[in-house]
């Protein structure tokens, strides 16, 4: 007999959002409270980045599994991201962005564009060229493409990493493979 | 006879920065590091607002002394504030933000942009209206102002609070002091 699947993933896209704080109307304040924390913004981080699955947010943001689920609940209580089913047998489940966690996309682009001109080295480089899909040049730092003017979305953009992050990230994750 | 101030200040500024992250190229990542934090973020947005003084980031902060102190001191030796001497008898310190503490507030509009669409029921309106002094015309939502395109700086924008929010504020200022 065939198991009965549930999904969880929808009743809880729609739970109430703790980030309606009655205590200020300030939306900084209720931003932070959502994703003020290191940990969920590199969590983010990957979501954008396509990896969907836990074990690559956990071996790339470098946080224990207890640090990266606790994130990933929070971010799926408020409805930034839904689990989806992708195998039944057994059940396993990913992670994927919602409306709402696509368009906190400006604020990761905003993040990299200070981490790039005030906390780097000039011969560390950039870490990740963008090509803007939508006008075919290059979209440069910043929230809006320096080529064309438009809002940046992820799903417009296609990016090259700079061959040491590349090597970074590969070597985290063969060292997350390790030592399973 | 009159005693010597030592401005800790500029030493302090020009300490090595922690965020030169060896184990990671990602901008996003080293960004994270130093700001990912809730009360980090508080404490910048008050000192965008022109609250310079400790007591007054704690109070609009809602967090203890020691929170807001451990965070102050962060920035501080990551270089995004600085000390500033107001009053040598007594010695009194305030904090200002530095060119790279500056270079941070498209982040905060960021933040404030994704906010406003997602953390906000319609019936609590936008918190603060800013007119891009640039321009004359309303700045909108997002990094760049709405009217004319150019990327926005704080010193460029007249905001004006909700009224809701003000009375927020001028509240826990007046709770604050209450328990002084």
């Amino acid at each position: 007999m065939k198991r009965k699947v549930t999904k969880i993933t929808e009743s809880r896209a729609k739970a109430p959002r703790a980030a309606l704080d009655p205590a200020t109307l300030c939306p900084v304040a209720r931003a932070a409270s959502v994703v003020g924390d290191r940990w969920t913004v590199l969590a983010l981080r990957e979501l954008f980045s396509e990896n969907h699955r836990f074990e690559e947010i956990q071996a790339q943001a470098g946080a224990t599994p207890q640090m990266v689920a606790a994130r990933l609940k929070t971010l799926e209580a408020e409805g930034l991201i839904e689990r989806r089913v992708y195998s039944e047998r057994p059940l396993r489940h990913d992670y994927h962005l919602t409306p709402k966690g696509e368009a906190f996309y400006p604020v990761i682009l905003a993040l990299r564009a200070w981490g790039e001109a005030w906390l780097k080295t000039p011969k560390e480089g950039r870490t990740v060229d963008f090509i803007h899909r939508t006008c075919g040049k290059p979209a440069g730092l910043g929230t809006v493409c320096e080529s064309c003017g438009k809002p940046l979305k992820r799903a417009d953009l296609i990016g090259t990493f700079n061959p040491t992050y590349q090597a970074e990230r590969d070597n985290r994750w063969a060292a997350f493979k390790a030592t399973r």
